[in-house]
């Protein structure tokens, strides 16, 4: 990923003291570019829960890190035990998060097949770094599938730019690297194609409009602001051509949980007969959960909505109330868009129906 | 209406100085309450334009005393031609808007069944004063209407709270008095009916979080405010009984452009099976066109998105930018949601299904 025209990525170990977590303090963006560094686990679990970090995939990497940050400081004679707890306490900081668990028992499963302190540490060290490794990875094979998809789309169109609507951030701000959702954009932009990017704001915590615009310019692709509200209006208006969200939890039956208002998105793309498309690596897959209703819902604090922070006349990063006083606001942060309104999932593997046998045909380890 | 439990409406001829209209600056809400005076031509149509004043109703009694302040102004010898030029600037200033044209053709009508410039505006005064009337009484009786709706989910619900979900404000604030959606929502408390509000905050210009959330505050309903995007997930949930929203527009075969957003309201209720209800007075009709398409939907300028005002800490109101230099924005400020969404139109004389045909046996002097 690009930012002011150097690579980066969203994690890393700080190469001269690689007993400290890098990260970009994404609360910052897009007024100031701040890199962070986390020494223990604490600082892990706050910049996941304060949202310093987010996003399916970079939570995943973040509570990999986190559990390495945290086998630093470990008492040796009880390691395991307190390994468990520190995945414990990880797991609890944002709940619909699925990459987070999977990531921490990844690292609690390694961590248990060598013996010695040590060698634990140093195995975990190596795990978060693959973690990290394969997000990147897995996100940069999955735009070669969305590729496939905007291609067509753009032939369809006689190169004219393929219009597609976004909510949220799934882009590389929300992963290791090149991102879920915006992978198949920037492989149709590598690849030559015409693409325009409708850019949902995102409240209330305008990741769309802090994060994903922001992270689009950095890249050169053409993109516009919307609010969350106008998408179906563009719709209508055959003004989108397909919509790409990323999700933080599927389910192996294939409803998708994603950043709220989601669901209204596939609703209008269904309503108006346009493709909506989940791009996710394996990671986010839920193989224990078949319904999209059981997954839990994050609820957050209703001042994230009743207040707004940007940059005021003089350049410094204000908070303003919106509301009266006693205005009482309730903060859902994700839905559920039922797999039935779900034209296909892209993954690492390929695009597959969303649905309980097709998916399992793609992933056929994972049958349970 | 009550504003700190004392009566207003949202427009009325100054008493010591008839000439000058008084009208709340509704962008200073809810930080404060401003009286703000309109004494010319200009000053009506900056207060519509620039949303000093807004809602259907609100910007056709604007419009019918927007008429009176040009007529006070105008040259004798040619005031017909002068009054249709005022009224042509009038209907530009909003373009979705209904009720303004409606306005400005029945002040014309009326100036010219006269002769004499004094009579005229006197007549053209007291038409004015007719409308903001007519307005706070059409939509007193459609509250009634709407209560009877209200009432039955009540008694199958066994009392508890019918909660209502509703799309920017169509409140007291947006019409003369009483307001179209809150006219049952305010009849119901009247008649001891328990009820609880989802308050939108609709993007961009926040007339939920800034005006409904305080409107009904000061009336004393319950009510929770909540992003455009959550209104699906409360609907899945079940914690939503039905849909009440006004209009800006409705065809007379029952297609509805109200703020942008509406749409994907209107489909997530259809989709979970929760009535979703329209509330309008007639002035709003449109019984010249057909399809919700034909309707001209208003763009208005970008940093509504990208720039959001609120009070800072020191309790001043401050204007912050949330996104970086260069955000591109795009603002439509309405869409229209398909007749097949709407449950029912409630209007001053009853409920009616959104299709030509009840529409014109309710209103069957307005058949073309």
């Amino acid at each position: 990923m690009q930012i002011n025209n150097q690579h980066y990525r969203t994690i890393w170990l700080d190469q001269d003291s690689p007993k400290e977590v890098c990260i970009i303090d994404q609360r910052q963006l897009p007024h100031k570019f701040v890199i962070e560094k986390l020494v223990n686990l604490d600082d892990a679990i706050t910049a996941i829960k304060d949202m310093h970090v987010r996003g399916a995939g970079l939570i995943g990497a973040t509570a990999g890190y986190g559990m390495y940050l945290a086998a630093l400081n470990l008492v040796p004679e009880n390691f395991d035990q307190e390994l468990e707890e520190a995945g414990e306490l990880l797991n609890r900081s944002r709940p619909t998060a699925k990459n987070l668990k999977w990531a921490v028992d990844r690292i609690i499963s390694v961590s248990a097949e060598v013996t010695g302190v040590e060698n634990k540490i140093e195995r975990i060290k190596e795990e978060a770094a693959a973690i990290a490794d394969e997000d990147a990875e897995f996100c940069r094979r999955l735009g070669q599938h969305g590729l496939a998809i905007i291609k067509e789309l753009s032939e369809k169109k006689n190169g004219a730019p393929v219009n597609i609507l976004t909510h949220c951030n799934a882009g590389w701000l929300a992963f290791v690297d090149y991102g879920s959702a915006t992978a198949p954009i920037y492989a149709a932009r590598d690849a030559g194609i015409a693409v325009h990017v409708w850019v949902d704001e995102t409240r209330p915590w305008n990741q769309g409009a802090k994060l994903t615009a922001w992270e689009l310019q950095q890249e050169n692709i053409p993109n516009t602001l919307i609010t969350d509200n106008a998408g179906g209006h563009l719709m209508q208006r055959g003004d989108v051509d397909m919509v790409i969200v990323g999700t933080d939890r599927t389910t192996y039956t294939g409803d998708v949980a994603n950043k709220i208002g989601t669901y209204l998105k596939a609703l209008a793309a269904k309503d108006n007969n346009i493709p909506f498309y989940v791009a996710l690596p394996s990671s986010t897959f839920d193989w224990q959960t078949a319904k999209g209703s059981d997954i839990p819902i994050e609820e957050r604090d209703g001042t994230e909505i009743t207040m707004v922070s940007g940059l005021d006349r003089d350049g410094s990063q204000t908070t303003v109330t919106l509301t009266a006083p006693g205005t009482h606001a309730l903060n859902y942060s994700f839905d559920v868009t039922p797999a039935r309104l779900v034209t296909g999932l892209i993954t690492e593997r390929g695009v597959t129906p969303a649905n309980e046998q097709s998916i399992a045909e793609l992933f056929p380890e994972k049958r349970t």
